[in-house]
Order: structure tokens, then C-alpha cells, then sequence
């Protein structure tokens, strides 16, 4: 299927949506740290979680919101504290943080989604987000988006957002997305912070699903550093403003569904392209595997090795040895002489590596990054 | 049981072997690269061998040498190249090399056993080994097994060397034992190079079962970068010219597994404190937990995050959040009111952390270092 999509690298909000980001006091660096979305009518959501078993509290909050309705209004995130391990007093600030929005704002409080992120187990100053509550709602725009992308950025370099617009039914959608995530990146669920707009009119189930897939393809394929965070929430909200026929399959579902791959692995590969300390975006393949778990094993044990991402951090031959390692360390019965291995350039800042088993038909796809100097500067200085 | 031992930190051969270690060419620095162990007698030995699935062409060799008998008279071996990944060629060679050495020292080639240490996928270059051989076995001597340890260390910071001695029936035994690994280092099989020489009058199973034993409780525990070896070798051997009576089971048996464990263990944790970059030693408990398998997977889980390990380079209370993190990373289901961690002072080089899960009654022990500017350095530059 041919698709015509038109692609922004900005964030640009489909109808009905404002946005706004402030700074409450939660970063000690100033910068913006509380974010708000706002749908001016009621949006179905579809959400993905961590699977961390110890998720920080806006995780139990929404997952609590989300049984109780999928219709939402608004998603409150802030950034500087991830309210994680923080106890049945971090439950209660979470409930309490959505709570503080919906009254500004008129709404219920199941209709707001809570997010944070930033550091571990740190009672959340739950008053500095109250105090600047009313300044966020006042300031809601549609323009507002960057500043809302800016207030969940934690150690992230630059923003990441992206803007598709397509057709369904002769009718433009819009579909939006900003995400935040440079550390903890690793699949087995999103591993970060991302905020999926659309007005386009599309059932909840099929956004589940749609969502599933997405995320499948996109933020479980990629790992910064094998390390899965407590917080991670995709969130898609979907406001059915666009007046397009309802998504529900054939070519309608294909248009969405393709634009929103689009935009989850847009979003994904800055991601990794942002990793803490990365210099390059590895796009890793493991082929002729005997089934896909198979392939994925070993397309992991090669992207976190850490000598495999110092050894292409300075873009040293020696990562053929280490691919090898890697391989071997698996426990997976490839033979020497069946395991070829291709790369591209090292030296340049995108790197594509194939790895051949010989064992099968079956292949997987990661995107990953390098270890640097830098990635360990970040988290020992990170506060 | 209260053991007399005496503990030297430095390598003293027990009677009736030999050792030198000289420079080849192998090594660009021009340090020693090839080493030679000897006994005088028939030594029986117990080895274990890395797990990887694509191990190098030595652990080959000495797998066939050891179905063919238990019996050795010497171990050659080189560093500044592994010989993995390396083929058919690769393997030639490493029977080659074993060939060189019995010729030299006029014993069977399947007496020799063979271990290399270095870059992976680079051909052997093995003239270099059979040049040097009469130099290497002319110089053999009681004290040149100092020389022998200096030419198997590859980016070793410090040589690992232990010397147990201690009594069996009245007369004194020897166990010496010296050790190189300071990166791929990771349980499930012992991750470096180990050589261990004893005098003690003792059979083959019995050797086998105090090497296994020896081995679980050490070199198994410890985990520097997570990253497995084409190369892993433990090699036992055990001359019998001690005289005491063979050591068979009760206090004799107990006397040397003693010993073993002690002597593997000091190496082991050696190893961690000269991780590559490696600038504390951590030793982390995991307790409560409803089985070992799983306190052993929530301690490797912690004690190889990336982010765990910089935050404890950085002596930064961000370590708690990270634990948790990786605890949860597992999948295992630890509430979040019965995970208590406790830690001594991080800004110490010793640092020890004990977490519990309030599961059950197993625990694990692990030892780990942190993650440094140097790790980087270390790894993105060799060669």
C-alpha cells in the first residue's frame, strides 16, 4: 500500500488539542519540568506501561484511571522526580497531581493521566506542582506543544517530536508525538516517556491494537543501555475531531496504522540517537536465525555488551571479536564457520551490522547506540 | 572445621614444577606474551571451560586432550591474541602450539594443554610461539612462575597471585595458583584464564568435584561487564609429590576444598578489584529471596546495570533508585514495601550492599565493580 504522508519534524497539534510547560521548581537546573496536555473533548486513550515490577506511582494511578474509563481529557507529566519508590505517600501525591489538574481544569479527575520522570525514590515536592498549576492551565495554546515536550526532557539533548499528516476518507488527520528518553532504554516495554496526539475518529480497540503493534516494531527494538526504567508510559490519545469515517479496517486501518509506525519508529531511532553519550545509531540485524526469540537473543546480547558499544564507540575492528563473544554468550549452538558477519563504515555516525547464523530463516532488527566517555559522565553526574 | 593455612600473596611453586615467561612478539608493548608451566611428573588434571558456544581453538585442543587422558605434564600459554573465531587455521595452530612445547621438553603433545588470551578473530601468528619456545624452556625455574603470570596478563593492572600452604597427615602441601582476566568477565563459567598447581597427593574425581565446587563459589560470583569469554580456562593440576596420605574424604578432603576455595576466591575478587576501570570493589548480597535462581538473577541484574554501576563510580545516592530499577527489571514480582536495601559508605573502595526481598529464605553473593571514564578508555582503545 502507498501511502501519502506528510512528515514535520516538529510537533504540530491535530485539532482540539492545547498544550502548555512550565517550570515549577522540580528541576534544579530551572529549566521547564511540568508539562499538560489538554484535549478540549473527551479523547479515547490506548496506553502502554513498563513491565518493571516495581512501577513508580503514576503508573498505578493510570493503570487504576484506565479501568475505570478510556475516555480522557488530559495528561498531567513533569519531569526532575520520578516518583518511583516512593511509597503509599508517592501513590497518594501521584492521585493528588491529577487531581490538582482536573479541578483547574474543570474535568474529572479519572480523565487525567499522570506522568513522571526523572530520579528514583525521592519524595515528590508535590506543592511546587500545585503552586504552578494555575500559571500551566493559563497558558495553554496550541503552540504550546514544544514547551510541554521541553518539560519532560530529563537528560535528553535535543526534543523529540514528530508531526504526520495523511488522509482517511478525503479528511486531513493529524497525528503528533513527543517523546523524552535518553537512559534506561532498553525493549520490553517502552522504556520512556511518550505522548501520542491524534484527531483522527478510530475506535478504543483499534487503537489497542494499533498501539501494540506500533510499540512492537518501534520502542521494543531499540536499547540504549539494557536498563529498563519504572516509568515508562505510552500514552494515545485519539479526540475523533477530524470528522474522518471511523477506522476500522481495509485501507482506512492500514493509513493509520502505517502513520503511526511511522512516527513510534521516527521517535524510537532519535531516541537511541540521543542515548546517553551515544555517537552513533546502530542499526543491528541478526539473519538466518532458527526462530525469531532466537534471533532476538542474540541481536540483545550484542547491543548491550558493553564491550561491543566501547569497542564501536571508537570505531575499532575489534567489535568483530566482540560480535563473536557476544554471539557465543548466548548459550545458542551457532557454528564458527556458518556465523558470517557484515558491517558498514565505523566511522560513520550511522552504522548498519548484519549478522548471519546460518541456522534458519527467521531475523530480528535493533537499533542501538555506542558506550562512551560520556554515557558514564551523565549518570555518575546525573542529579 | 578450623584449618591451619598459610597465605601468601605472591606465586610459590609447589614442589616438582617449573615455570618461566618470556616475549615472543605477540604483544605490541613488548611485555611478556608466552608462558610455560611444567611439572617434573605426571600431574592429574580437572579443567573448566568457558560456556560460550563459540569457543576459541585452545579450549578445543584441551578438550580433546583431556578425553584422551587426565594425565599433563605442561600448559603453554600466550596472551595478545585469543585465537577465537580464528577457523580450521586457528585450530592447527593451537595443536601446533601444544606440539612445539612437548618437543621442547621431549612429553607427548596430549600432555600439553593450551590457553591464549587477547584479540579475538586475528590470526595466530604462531612462529613467533615456536621462535621463542627454546628460550622459553630453557629458562624454566622454581622462581620464574612470577614471569610466567606477567605473560599472561593482557589489560591487567596488577598480577594475581595466591599461595595456600597447609598440612594433610602431617606433611606440607603447597597450592599455587595465579590468574589473569580483567575484562569479559561474567558468571556462568570462570571468564579468564586460571591456572592452579598443587603437590597434593589426590585422585582425578576427587580434583574434579573440589574444582567445581571451587569454582561455583568464586569465580562464578563475580561479574565485571556481564560480557562472557571465548576463552575461559580453569586449569587444575595436581602433581602428587606432596607424600601425604591421598586425600579421599573426611578432613583431608575438607583440608584442600578449603584451600581451593580459598585461593579461587582471593583470585576472583583480585579480579573484580582490577575490573577493567574498576575503581571499587562491591560486595552485593541479595537475601530473602524465594529460591536461589532468582536471588541470583535480581543480583546479576543489578550488579550488571549500567546505571547502577556509573552511580556507584560516582558515589551517588542515585544507586538506590537504580537498585530498584533493576529489580524490577526482572519480572519478578518483589513488592515494593518488603525491598529493603542497606549499604556501607559508597565513597569507600570497599563497598558492600545487601538487598532484600521479603520473598523467601535464599541468597546470593556477588561480587561486582563500578563503571568508569577508564572502562571506556580502556576498552575503545585496545589493540
Amino acid at each position: 500500500m502507498k501511502l501519502t504522508m506528510k512528515i514535520f519534524k516538529k510537533a504540530m497539534l491535530p485539532q482540539g488539542f492545547i498544550a502548555n510547560g512550565v517550570f515549577c521548581g522540580l528541576k534544579k537546573s530551572g529549566k521547564p519540568d511540568l508539562s499538560l496536555i489538554y484535549s478540549e473533548v473527551s479523547a479515547l486513550g490506548a496506553i502502554k506501561f513498563t513491565s518493571n515490577t516495581l512501577p513508580a506511582a503514576p503508573i498505578r494511578v493510570n493503570n487504576l484511571h484506565f479501568k475505570k474509563s478510556k475516555l480522557f481529557r488530559a495528561i498531567i507529566a513533569n519531569s526532575g522526580n520520578a516518583n518511583a519508590f516512593t511509597g503509599e505517600s508517592g501513590l497518594q501525591k501521584a492521585f493528588l497531581m491529577a487531581e490538582s489538574a482536573a479541578l483547574g481544569l474543570g474535568i474529572t479527575k479519572e480523565s487525567v493521566l499522570v506522568a513522571s520522570t526523572g530520579i528514583i525514590s525521592k519524595p515528590l515536592d508535590l506543592e511546587k506542582i500545585e503552586s504552578a498549576m494555575p500559571e500551566l492551565i493559563r497558558g495553554l495554546s496550541r503552540k504550546g506543544i514544544a514547551k510541554a515536550e521541553q518539560a519532560i526532557m530529563t537528560t535528553d539533548k535535543f526534543p523529540k517530536e514528530i508531526t504526520v499528516k495523511f488522509r482517511i476518507s478525503g479528511k486531513p488527520v493529524t497525528l503528533c508525538a513527543i517523546a523524552k528518553g535518553a537512559g534506561m532504554i532498553s525493549p520490553k516495554m517502552a522504556t520512556m516517556l511518550v505522548f501520542v496526539l491524534t484527531d483522527a475518529c478510530v475506535g478504543q480497540e483499534v487503537l489497542r491494537r494499533c498501539l501494540d503493534q506500533a510499540v512492537e516494531r518501534s520502542f521494543n527494538c531499540i536499547t540504549v543501555d539494557g536498563c529498563m526504567s519504572t516509568n515508562d508510559t505510552v500514552i494515545l490519545l485519539a479526540n475523533q475531531q477530524a470528522g474522518n469515517r471511523k477506522i476500522i479496517s481495509g485501507k482506512d486501518l492500514g493509513s493509520f496504522q502505517e502513520s503511526l509506525n511511522f512516527a513510534c519508529l521516527e521517535l524510537a531511532k532519535m531516541m537511541v540517537r540521543d542515548g546517553e553519550g551515544s555517537t552513533k545509531l546502530i542499526q543491528l540485524k541478526v539473519l538466518g536465525a532458527a526462530n525469531y526469540t532466537e534471533a532476538n537473543k542474540i541481536a540483545l546480547s550484542i547491543a548491550n555488551s558493553n564491550l561491543f558499544k566501547t569497542a564501536m564507540f571508537a570505531s575499532s575492528p575489534n567489535v568483530l571479536g566482540r560480535i563473536v563473544a557476544a554471539v557465543g554468550a548466548t548459550g545458542i549452538a551457532v557454528k564458527e564457520n556458518a556465523l558470517k558477519i557484515k558491517y558498514t563504515s565505523l566511522k560513520k555516525r550511522d552504522v548498519r551490522i548484519e549478522v548471519s547464523l546460518g541456522r534458519g530463516k527467521s531475523d530480528c532488527q535493533i537499533y542501538t547506540s555506542d558506550l562512551s566517555h560520556e554515557y558514564v559522565k551523565i549518570n555518575a553526574e546525573y542529579n
